[in-house]
């Protein structure tokens, strides 16, 4: 039994957020289902599908104005996808919902009546067990760039599963997040005020893409805690929790270069652009190659030659070109992939022969590191 | 041999508009590219899957000022992919196109520069030839309408392939636009000027749907010429010609019901989302069939029931009610349809019986008549 009424558009933005949990092909029944706990404080709702759990707390009383009306408390496992259907599409934004005997449910809101059958909420598995001792809080824009800066350098093949996590690691006051396929690595490094001690866990990519997608924009902080086997993420009334990779994630420090031989500094857009088209005519290509080559003076080619199709020859102005003459090749997706996430700002990329792993950087700052291996074409 | 250069954004527009007729998967080779043929008044665009052909001119000066400079006329066929690709993402405003020997074709636009392999344009299918005696002219927006509130109807089975086309018939001043699939009916008739003669032509649905998209807003004309086995719309510097269906369309005009026993007028839009929900639970359902009935007030009640899910149960006002009491079941799907072709007006619904065909149409006028075939469920 449970009887409520709720205003139907923050019941929908809680279903939005709980929805991104929510996989149609869920390895238990009941996780097709969206659980609703109501009490005297207001209404949880729980999506998960099992890797990741969202929760979404909705007061009954916010800042003096009554969202919930409470009639009877109680608990019901509705079908998510029916559910979240229906209350998108009620006529009115006043939605009354109560489940009588037998799991019966009835939704109703102006001349309009739905009858569906839950389940019962006890079968619904419970929340993880998080404990808090490693704790710490991120702003949310920050939180947002940092999984947008590393999180698509995760691997795609389950081959070695521990790389298709990010690994997160807390050390000396900063936050370390590395991710690589093994064929490029993106890093970002960010100094914390809250942080201590030393710890990591692997997050899984997919995750993290998840959670980016509930975060609001602004600075509200995010708080975090990382246990042994899940990660709770807290952002204003959202639970986020994702189980975490295991493995031993390996030791990435020593593939960045320490040395030099070819310094360029560009405008990330610019080359962006410029290795965009120059790739146009390779992308039936698995590799989809490009090739990169300085001269003495500050003008970069980038060619690529596609034998049925047609070759494209780019020129662009460097900032400026210190070093030796280089000739390598390399992925354009990748580059491509690098560049967006450094941004737009002039970037610097650092060479050490064409046959060595590059890396590149804002021109501005170290905190993100984007290193890519090259291809054997010269 | 061949040499322009062209206002990047004017050549984008043309291939915008020719890029709809062509198909990756092309019945003969040459056509997954397209035709420019340059003179000294301009540049023609041709893309065809041979069932739609459609041309753009360009021309080379337009209100006084420079849209090409022809250094050389001539005519090359291009890879359309690539090529509307590297148009798209060329880094200036200005190109120059030049054909040299041997087909190879090379597109240079700052310091950017692509060099194709072409074929021979000599190659390329001829264009229809279309005898320009059946003639008439409708306002663009009034065919872009007219196409919306008919194509929808079409089959999407070739067992009849005359049924995947719309029936043009031109007679007594009007145009009559019929589409149906056997199990629900479009109907579209419209006065026209200058209109002369009795004639009939079936235009492929997915002809018409592309036509659609090219078609820019405005009541600007629209030339149509109906001849024996082509149709060609002009519409400013675009001609769009299609092939035309064979066979003997099914006379349909005595399918509709003259005499009616229950009247029901309703607001479209309320009826529309009404139908929507009531249909919610039922959505996996080939046939998603709602339930209808009226009782002796200006009630009407829309429900449905999906055993295992749950039901709907919806009621909405009536304008008006009269005549014999009705329960009857449709399709939620092709009443949809029809309240979206009618467009959120009132709607007229003239009912015969729970098992005969009836019809929605406009409160204010017959020239949109939709009908729909029942199901047996009462």
């Amino acid at each position: 039994m449970m009887k409520f009424d709720i205003v139907r558009d923050r019941l929908l933005d809680g279903l939005n957020d709980v929805m991104k949990a929510v996989s149609s092909k869920a390895a238990i029944p009941i996780l097709t289902g969206i659980k609703i706990d109501v009490t005297e404080e207001g209404l949880r709702l729980t999506g998960s599908d099992s890797d990741i759990t969202i929760q979404s707390f909705i007061p009954a009383e916010e800042d003096g104005e009554q969202i919930i009306r409470v009639i009877e408390p109680g608990s019901i496992v509705l079908q998510a996808k029916f559910f979240n259907e229906i209350i998108r599409k009620l006529p009115t934004n006043d939605v009354v919902i109560e489940v009588t005997g037998h799991l019966q449910t009835h939704i109703r809101s102006g001349k309009s009546e739905f009858h569906l059958i839950g389940s019962d909420a006890d079968e619904y598995p419970l929340l993880p067990q998080v404990e808090e001792d490693r704790k710490f809080s991120i702003p949310g824009d920050l939180l947002k760039s940092i999984i947008r800066e590393t999180v698509f350098a995760v691997s795609s093949s389950e081959s070695r599963p521990v790389l298709t996590g990010v690994n997160w690691q807390v050390a000396e006051g900063e936050l370390i997040c590395t991710a690589t396929d093994s064929h490029r690595l993106a890093r970002r490094k960010t100094s914390l005020e809250n942080l201590a001690g030393e710890y990591t866990a692997v997050i899984p990519g997919k995750s993290l893409q998840e959670l980016s997608k509930i975060l609001v924009d602004g600075s509200t902080p995010v708080d975090i805690v990382l246990a042994n086997q899940q990660v709770l993420f807290k952002s204003g009334n959202v639970l986020f929790f994702s189980r975490l990779l295991e493995g031993n994630y390996p030791d990435t420090s020593r593939l960045i270069p320490s040395e030099y031989k070819t310094n360029v500094t560009v405008n990330g857009k610019t080359l962006l652009q410029a290795i965009d088209r120059a790739s146009l005519l390779a992308r039936e290509d698995r590799y989809n190659i490009v090739k990169f080559s300085t001269d003495e003076g500050k003008v970069v080619e980038i060619s690529s030659n596609s034998p049925e199709i047609g070759k494209v020859e780019e020129q662009i102005e460097a900032i400026e070109v210190d070093g030796e003459e280089l000739k390598i090749s390399f992925s354009a997706k990748y580059m491509m992939d690098a560049l967006k996430a450094i941004d737009g700002q002039d970037v610097v990329i650092q060479f050490t022969g064409s046959m060595r792993p590059f890396i590149l950087k804002s021109a501005h700052d170290d905190a993100i590191i984007q290193l890519i291996l090259p291809v054997r074409t010269y």
